[in-house]
């Protein structure tokens, strides 16, 4: 049997990411109605590593189907991804897409879809704290949402910094430039995306402002964590892709401080609950995890192309 | 990323079933040892069907993987099903196989491994009760590992029974004739192999003999199995390839009879334990269930060739 298999170059020209935005603001309404499934990831490891399953799609018609990665093995993370879709009603497998670029995909249009439901609608400047992947696509995601005029990316290599100021101006049209700190990037910021491998708080809480909306990335375990709890404090609202992820397999940096129970499910506002923002200067705050079964939509988009 | 995926005409052209023996062998002694894992399965479902995972493969070396198929959904089993095998040191994905001709040299060559340590070692004549894709594999693992001289095959249809007799007689080299009977095929047989989808015994424990091996391919849940639990009763030995995948996730036909607590695990008999067999008078049964993580080590064998 021939079976399909997709690569990254394959993804990168099939899926814009308007078009994995949406698909995945559709998968999470039908998140909200129960018809799109998500249970807890899978691990089965021996003494070097473990293999990762994401397991997850809809209920009766669209997609299911899984991701698995390799993970903890010597040499670290790797490029050789692989997400197989099945029709959700049959059964049939549709098609695999191996690589690392879908995964980056999803995050970002998640992302984007918690911009679009969480930032403010006039939202034109924007601040990153990080220059790696997860920053790249949460630009584009941001910029497919908001119209942006004013990017400014802080990360602690100036070199890197720099370098990807000049890409990112050139993919997204809008003017990126390098920040000389943290604050010189977020300072009258409408967005702040942070996206850094940093298990230490990157964001000064001063640095807050009415209307601000925040987007956090990196690590958001317990004592190992890109924010200060103290940012979820003075948020109005607190939203993620996934509450249960949020808190498994373990605790999050808000476990345990009166906000873990504010945190609510970005696709229960997505589905036509209240809005995520109830005013132009509420401070908004996105936990993004990453919704398993996402990654089966989107894949579906390249294989249906 | 490319990855290689390889079909059921690849399987076929690169792995022997004498080659798929040997690997399977040298697993289950490593099993024996701790050094090959197989945890449970895993099922991921919707309202419609499930996604089935059987996981597992070596601990530090050699490989680990998965099998994935979809199973329950409308239009029944399907040959899309995949393993991939990933370097089990450094989680690096070696490739895929996509189809249904490695599950079915897998089970065989688990087969060919009982009757090679269960079956007398002249033992020369065959009786198979079933005529479909398990039989076929069962008869080409037992040519394998003991030199054959009668086989006969019997099966509710005439025509089929006709026909598998043909195309074995062809591709083992041994004479295997139809069978008008349960009875016809079974008598004086040193080996008797049922691989139906009968959940209804098939074999009258009448027939059983001193010296004869069975081995039981089809339904083994209790109120639906292929064998009475009379025929355990009667055996001196009984082995299966996963004692705890016999009782789980439903009870075996054996559960609450004084047999369940007399199964052992292949594995060990393989590994250097005692023999299955004590003595040529001996009546041994094998409980095939399918070990996890064998169909990565079997496709591995593809994918190395």
């Amino acid at each position: 049997m021939a079976v399909r298999v997709l690569t990254d170059a394959d993804v990168a020209r099939r899926v814009s990411m308007p078009a994995a935005i949406d698909a995945i603001e559709a998968a999470l309404a039908r998140r909200a109605q129960g018809r799109f499934v998500t249970p807890p990831r899978h691990y089965v490891g021996n003494e070097r590593g473990a293999l990762a399953f994401t397991i997850g799609g809809d209920a009766a018609d669209g997609v299911i189907g899984f991701r698995v990665y390799a993970m903890g093995f010597p040499g670290g993370s790797r490029d050789d991804q692989l997400v197989a879709v099945y029709d959700a009603a049959s059964g049939r497998l549709k098609g695999l897409v191996a690589g690392s670029w879908l995964g980056e995909l999803r995050t970002g249009a998640i992302g984007g879809v918690a911009i679009k439901h969480a930032a403010r609608p006039d939202a034109a400047t924007l601040a990153l704290i990080g220059s790696g992947g997860q920053a790249r696509t949460q630009l584009l995601a941001a910029a497919a949402v908001r119209e942006l005029r004013d990017v400014r990316v802080y990360s602690r290599d100036a070199a890197r910094r720099l370098a990807f100021a000049e890409e990112m101006t050139e993919r997204t049209g809008v003017a990126v430039r390098p920040a000389a700190s943290p604050e010189d990037a977020v300072r009258d910021a409408d967005i702040v995306i942070t996206a850094t491998s940093s298990r230490a708080p990157v964001l000064d809480v001063a640095l807050l402002r009415p209307g601000m909306h925040v987007s956090m990335l990196g690590a958001k375990q317990r004592d190992a964590s890109e924010l200060d709890p103290a940012v979820a404090g003075r948020a109005t609202a607190i939203v993620t892709d996934s509450p249960a992820q949020l808190e498994s397999p373990v605790p999050s940096f808000l476990a345990g401080t009166p906000d873990a129970g504010r945190v609510t499910d970005l696709a229960s506002h997505v589905a036509g609950g209240p809005p995520v923002r109830a005013s132009a200067d509420d401070i908004t705050l996105f936990l993004s995890v990453g919704l398993s079964g996402t990654e089966v939509v989107v894949a579906d988009l390249a294989l249906r192309e």
